[in-house]
């Protein structure tokens, strides 16, 4: 007899209830997407697989707007971008500047002070973004090896504009570093145009596919700074010239890497597929009308967004201040009773706001309409 | 007009022709996981995704056979296991010992100068495991924080005996680090009672799920080393403490951490119940049985195993001897038009042998009676 017996648990069906997810992500996969998920596995290198992962590569270049060879996935979910980034961009003693204005920016600090960098930081108060010409006056003054901006900051609800921080990045030698994680496609990003070094996002978010893989993308002066690094990268999974190998972004023959999440990518080219099909701009502009008809009903229901100014506002994205006297914990219960998810504010902004996700397929007025309608019933019942 | 047009590939419909995959990973899914993998999606953080979570936990400790308390998956695939283990147990300036009877071993003594630990290796000749003699000298010689052994090495297709290690690390202050990506569920394998203080795993073996998850564990001494280093792990995605917690190893309330990728826990706990309901040793003993079957079949068809020694065979992947005169390339390449994988040796093996994968469902007298069956074929056509 064996002294570790098969748990109960296991031997009962798994138990999933249908979600409406307006959270800040995962959000609902498109059906498209999820059939893709069960779809027969390939082996890693397999000619079909690889022809897959091209697929995906050219979609991931047209969603950021970028020719960068080296445009792929890291295996693992949006973290694993900013790991990726930092832990090839960065070396010990170099110095990182980070625009911080939320949870996000407190993270890249944290990871650079582990990886032994400098780390600086510009604020703003939560809510707002850090105007370019403070982040400018930082560059002159700290002259960062790396610049991080969180482009769409999910735990205030605030898009950080990133025009303009190319020249003076360029001008002080700094890499310009971007998190687009929660808003590739549902907030205009122009790579290319923008002079940005290196950006990284998510699955989960826009794409509507499960997270699992995070699309990265390095310019060629990124490039040139990992391949001139003193001391080697201190990750084998997260070395972006062994990964930009195995996705075909150099010309050498494709060396065995590690297993790429087979599904993962079957559903990320099915979701870049979906964008491809709609257009990347036509998205944008529906991320951003749509947004507009959530204010519109928020403020109908008498409800306040968090960020005042609406430019500076993640169209998908919105954070919605909770009134006085409403139990903010129990509203986010109450709705999900229906099976509808919104959250509450993470880390500093718990208590402060709710944040509406509407990702993707979730960008549509009638169930944009849906959700202002059931967080104002539950708003009614847990009000002193 | 936009100057990034959408990919004229993405409009293309998906491809993906059925495989039999009997190469070195990924199996085939079985239909209950591959079902799992489309069910819809819950947030990171709902109660009934920490269930799922919580159930697959309880299904790794009943795999690996510990009752560790941090048992969980990293959200990365295989060597994403190896990158948590050694970025969280060695620190600058530590010793790391490497039992190296292949790639696998060779990995982790690149990753652990990556580390800037300092390396040292014991060795075999391709094809055999490392006796254990040996390696209790170098322990004694080299006294390393950390000995890494490859339990299943699968670029040879060797078992590499872990037993009677644990006494000697404990005697030389060593952890005891074991890679079981290719062994787990196809080879015997207990941690609590061998000692072992850290393991990892993958999804897309023996389990048969899709790659996208490393399950790990690690002994209470493991974590006293990690919870006394001198400086902090320089990665957050791979913080084995951080990590835990999402997992509900502490008893600390849950902090959110990263995103797990949510369709891959779901495969994993699927493949789990599958373990579950076979038992665990059942599934190891037919590994056993259906390795012997392939061995006399291979035999009957006048082809050699590359490992000699039956005692030091990985059950669930077996290396076959290139006879002479014949292309093996071309042989994998005519099984293939078949829908049949079967792969060629990996780093220093290439050219000398085939890997046949029997992992999971396809560890079956059937399936490798057909395997054979096409191997031989393929021989006689691409012989000089």
């Amino acid at each position: 007899m064996s002294s570790y017996p098969p748990p109960a648990c296991l031997l009962q069906p798994i138990v999933i209830p249908p979600r409406q997810l307006f959270g800040p992500g995962p959000s609902n996969m498109r059906d498209v997407i999820a059939e893709s998920q069960s779809m027969p596995l390939l082996g890693h290198l397999h000619p079909e697989f690889l022809k897959v992962m091209s697929d995906a590569r050219q979609g991931m270049q047209y969603v950021f707007k970028t020719r960068n060879a080296y445009t792929f996935a890291v295996s693992g979910t949006g973290h694993a971008g900013m790991e990726c980034a930092m832990l090839n961009l960065l070396e010990q003693g170099d110095v990182l500047l980070v625009v911080e204005i939320g949870i996000w920016g407190k993270r890249a600090a944290d990871l650079g002070s582990r990886i032994g960098a400098t780390v600086h930081t510009v604020t703003a108060p939560h809510g707002s973004a850090v105007e370019i010409e403070a982040i400018r006056e930082a560059v002159e003054k700290y002259k960062p090896a790396v610049l991080f901006v969180c482009h769409g900051e999910s735990s205030t609800g605030v898009k950080q504009p990133l025009e303009g921080l190319a020249e003076c990045c360029a001008n002080h030698g700094a890499l310009l570093l971007a998190d687009t994680v929660a808003s590739l496609g549902g907030a205009e990003f122009r790579m290319d145009e923008w002079g940005v070094d290196c950006v990284y996002s998510a699955t989960q978010k826009v794409l509507n596919a499960p997270p699992g893989l995070a699309p990265i993308s390095f310019s060629e002066k990124a490039l040139h700074k990992i391949r001139n690094r003193k001391t080697r990268v201190p990750t084998f999974y997260f070395d972006a010239l062994e990964l930009g190998n195995y996705w075909g972004c150099d010309d050498q023959p494709t060396r065995y890497h590690h297993t790429a999440p087979v599904s993962c990518v079957y559903a990320l080219r099915s979701a870049l597929a979906v964008i491809a099909k709609e257009g990347i701009d036509e998205g944008v502009s529906r991320h951003k009308e749509n947004a507009k008809f959530l204010y519109e009903k928020l403020e109908e229901a008498g409800l306040q967004c968090f960020v005042e100014e609406e430019k500076w506002r993640l169209p998908c994205l919105t954070t919605v201040r909770v009134p006085d006297g409403v139990d903010w914990k129990g509203v986010i219960e109450e709705m999900m009773k229906e099976g509808i998810e919104i959250a509450g504010g993470l880390g500093p902004t718990v208590g402060k706001l709710w944040r509406i996700g509407t990702f993707g397929g979730n960008s549509n007025k009638a169930k944009v309409k849906n959700v202002v309608a059931s967080l104002q019933k539950a708003i009614r019942k847990k009000s002193n």
